[in-house]
């Protein structure tokens, strides 16, 4: 090391020709906030100078803007489909660099199997991720998840390089009410960073969960929210995923005087989004949205890099790794090429160099099921009012809605008139054979079943449809596939997507993984599904831990109050 | 730990009864830079709410600032003059409660005994020192230090609690060069905080200077220099020190978009400076010229809580450490009350608990001198041009002057008409017998000697005076009170301030001190000098580390270029 401590001095110094240089561009500098016209010298990977230089291989920006890879604050790599190596590339593509992940969903199938899994999948990548440890598996003793993660299971991973911290503390009813399992978490992450997950939380109850540890949340909704939040020393990630959208309600509470304590963060990005575009998207909604730009790029790569303790990581300066974002403009930020430890990994919006992952096969062959019957998806009617969980668009939240109950020959039966279809969640782990039965509203399938493996964050088997003999079909396809998403109708699989890793994630590039999601949200939207990602949506709806209404493997849940409720009121 | 954390929580959602609150104050709140009316409560030393509250102990706070207590970014201890109890004592009535020592002068004449020192006298205080381990002992090979550490003495202490990385970085010329046990330290301290000290350093030799580690600078004296150095991702400590202050000129180069990047720092300050104030004095400097209040709470508290990690610390929010300056207004800073871990330590100008640190004896005794005869000081002239160091009005930095050489009897001789006095540097810890003859312009000094074992950065005894005689008789003095400072006049000792701990610092408190030192410097001006603190100015006339000339106990040296200069030229 202390070899390339020296090699990295003589190199500033000048004594070594650098390998590239970006020259004539104007970089933008996180720490004075000023843009200005200068040279950037790389060698070996750093950034080495910023004046004037020249190289063998000479990068013309001319009349581009150089800036620092963009970092995501926060975010699930499960929630894109793909494994690490597959989410790298798509990601490099629109200039991010460097994740902060959550491996929450894998580590609720396979414990520390699964964060091992996620570790080295994504080790040797053009890309960093940084892990927090899951801190909260299971979210919930509602549900049946695959594995539970104690305060030592964790320890194990501490002293990996690219752990960073305990994350998203979700559990902020164990939290409040100081649980030992849960303050053991705390206590062992202390001095470390501890991402929160705490929304809607306000007064004595968010400051006592902030005194707990948490330092940060991406669940606000307000304005007002994020204003309490950050005012009690919380970063707050503004958060724009696929499921969840907070920009235009939190740009609000962004000042000059506080902008220092906010990043930004996708959470969750379906496939499609990710293909789209990821932090760079939300720096250009934002900028658009009025944010002056250089705040907007600080909150994509200063504030994280400070906030994770990521050294080396969110500027364009000397000994800073050399991660760039070479965008054409600071106004929709489109990315026309990006450095990875100062090799050029994308040009003229493709990648450019093999982006490979070691083939694991420990993370496959995960769905566990009892014996699973078509009679196991009836439910005889009780009263004649039911609890249905209403669909809220662009939230993941829900409604609890009490409705006439939908009955057929005295069992309860989907309604397609009034939109009320039977959501069943199959417990996929340990072959309990539990099944939960709810209704939900604001789908709008007219036939057929919506089914997949994906299913926050126990992923269980969730489905929606019209009928049972349909949920039942598209139940008996993921458990064929291993895992996976599907559309049956009548009997027939229409169309599939299957998902080994897990049950959450393909072994396929993004184009492939888009395409057959394409054609799946096609099915369902052929079908009426009128929510722009019913599969998305569908994934969230067996989480007890966001409100409000939600059925898990062992019926419904209010999330607001952690109570078992019953389909019948 | 876990009982502790899960107290708090329960203390936070107001289980318990607060032990204290402050009723009706406006509190600054750091993180969103606003200023709102609310009592803020505590319990068991921490702040458990803001809001409205009741304790048994209710403190009016009505039309008064509640701070979070000041930190000082960089100091050394050694430069009050007083032991680290005795430090916090006078620094605790100045709003300062969190301070960042680098134990450097000490570590000088002691080694690691002397951090050892530091670290047990500074236990148990109802203060926070925390300490950056020294860099750079001996500060040069151009003269004799009591003591050298290396990489691996350093590691011994990397564990400690209040240890949280390397001190300034003097030696910028041992970096640039890549010599291999500046390395090994900054190697050691990858991933802790490492702070510069590089006055005057700029473009390539800045930036690989950055590149090696060190991330902070307090030595900038201009504007632009702060620029640069920010620029660079490295954190300005605003320096306003008693032989330095930086803050005219660097306050121009503070701006909205930067400010975060910016700290206070005390540096080196003399006794009787500290007695007028600290931190809340810069604090009002700021402000007065300009510097928007908040931002400048910010600079001396959350910005040095952020740069160091130090959590729980520099923000008045449910879960910090309740350490808290209120003063009276946003204008002049003044302190009318302290808490420091909840408890009440200043009140009404006064400290109102003890301030006790064990007493320890192993860092005493410390002056080692050959034998020391008046010949010893003679120099016989050689030519009749000579180098003089010559004195800048508060600045560090000297001057080096060719003057033609003060003569009588062929040999080298004050002249007190142009105002050149003979400086003498006696090397003190290993018996070595080397003596430093230069001669220095400035001090206005007309008769008799001062002598002092304070002399940085290797503390041998330095004395200027106006002849031989004065100086003998001056550095005997010393040398029979195991250190301090004297001042002596035609063979009499007319004042002295006995320095027992390392012959650096007394036992005694800043009352007694600043009455000893008011006495030195009066007896000084009675003989003519004309610089403010002339002992302080003397202390860094050996440092061989700052431009331009200097002497050692190896005669003088061109500190720009590390070069033995001759008297003659």
């Amino acid at each position: 090391m202390k070899t390339r401590l020296k090699h990295l001095i003589h190199a500033v110094e000048g004594r070594f020709r650098p390998d590239l240089v970006l020259k004539g561009g104007r970089v933008l500098n996180v720490f004075s906030g000023e843009v200005g016209r200068i040279d950037v010298a790389v060698w070996k990977g750093f950034i080495v100078g910023l004046g004037d230089y020249d190289a063998d291989r000479v990068i013309d920006a001319t009349s581009k803007f150089i800036l620092p890879g963009f970092i995501d604050s926060h975010m699930h790599i499960e929630s894109s489909l793909l494994i690490p190596a597959e989410y790298a590339r798509a990601a490099l593509l629109h200039g991010t660099t460097t994740a902060v992940a959550d491996p929450h969903e894998i580590a609720n199938v396979l414990g520390k199997r699964g964060i091992r899994y996620m570790l080295e999948a994504s080790e040797g990548l053009p890309f960093d991720f940084y892990f927090m440890l899951p801190s909260c598996v299971p979210a919930s003793t509602l549900d049946t998840s695959g594995a539970a993660l104690s305060a030592s299971d964790l320890a194990v991973f501490m002293r990996h390089r690219r752990v960073i911290g305990l994350a998203e503390v979700m559990s902020y009813p164990e939290v409040l009410a100081a649980k030992p399992d849960m303050l053991a978490k705390l206590e062992l992450f202390r001095g470390m960073v501890i991402d929160g997950h705490a929304p809607g939380l306000t007064g004595k109850d968010l400051a006592a969960y902030v005194c707990a540890g948490p330092s940060s949340d991406h669940e606000c909704t307000s304005a007002d929210e994020a204003r309490e939040k950050l005012g009690l020393g919380m970063t707050v990630y503004v958060r724009e995923g696929s499921a969840a959208k907070n920009l235009d309600a939190l740009l609000p509470a962004v000042t000059p005087e506080n902008s220092r304590f906010f990043c930004f963060a996708t959470d969750d990005l379906f496939p499609e989004d990710l293909r789209m575009g990821g932090i760079n998207r939300i720096i250009k909604k934002a900028v658009e949205r009025g944010l002056d730009p250089v705040t907007a790029v600080r909150m994509a790569t200063i504030n994280p890099a400070v906030r994770f303790g990521l050294g080396g990581k969110g500027a364009i300066a000397p000994g800073y790794d050399a991660d760039v974002a070479v965008v054409d403009n600071l106004r929709d930020f489109s990315v026309s090429m990006v450095l990875k430890k100062g090799r050029v990994v994308v040009k003229d919006g493709k990648v450019v160099v093999p982006v490979r992952a070691p083939r694991l096969t420990y993370a496959s062959n995960t769905i566990k099921t009892a014996t699973i019957r078509l009679r196991d998806f009836e439910v005889e009617a009780e009263t004649d009012m039911v609890r249905v969980i209403g669909l809220i668009p662009d939230q993941i939240e829900t409604e609890e809605l009490i409705m006439p109950a939908p009955i057929k020959g005295g069992r309860i039966c989907p309604d397609i008139e009034r939109d009320i279809l039977k959501l069943a969640v199959v417990e996929r782990h340990h072959k309990t054979g539990n099944i939960g039965i709810g209704l939900v509203t604001g789908f709008g399938l007219k036939s057929g079943c919506l089914a997949s493996s994906v299913s926050h964050d126990s992923h269980n088997i969730i489905a929606v449809g019209v009928s049972d003999e349909d949920i039942y079909r598209a139940v008996m396809e993921i458990i064929k596939m291993k895992g996976g998403m599907v559309v049956a109708d009548r009997g027939r699989v229409v169309s599939r997507l299957p998902l080994p890793v897990a049950g959450l994630m393909s072994y396929n590039g993004i184009e492939f993984v888009v395409g057959s999601l394409t054609e799946l949200e096609q099915a369902a939207r052929s079908r009426g599904v009128i929510t722009e990602h019913p599969f998305g949506v569908l994934s969230f709806l067996a989480l007890p831990v966001v409100p409000k209404l939600r059925l898990t493997d062992k019926g419904l849940v209010d999330a607001t109050t952690a109570e078992r409720k019953g389909l019948f009121v």
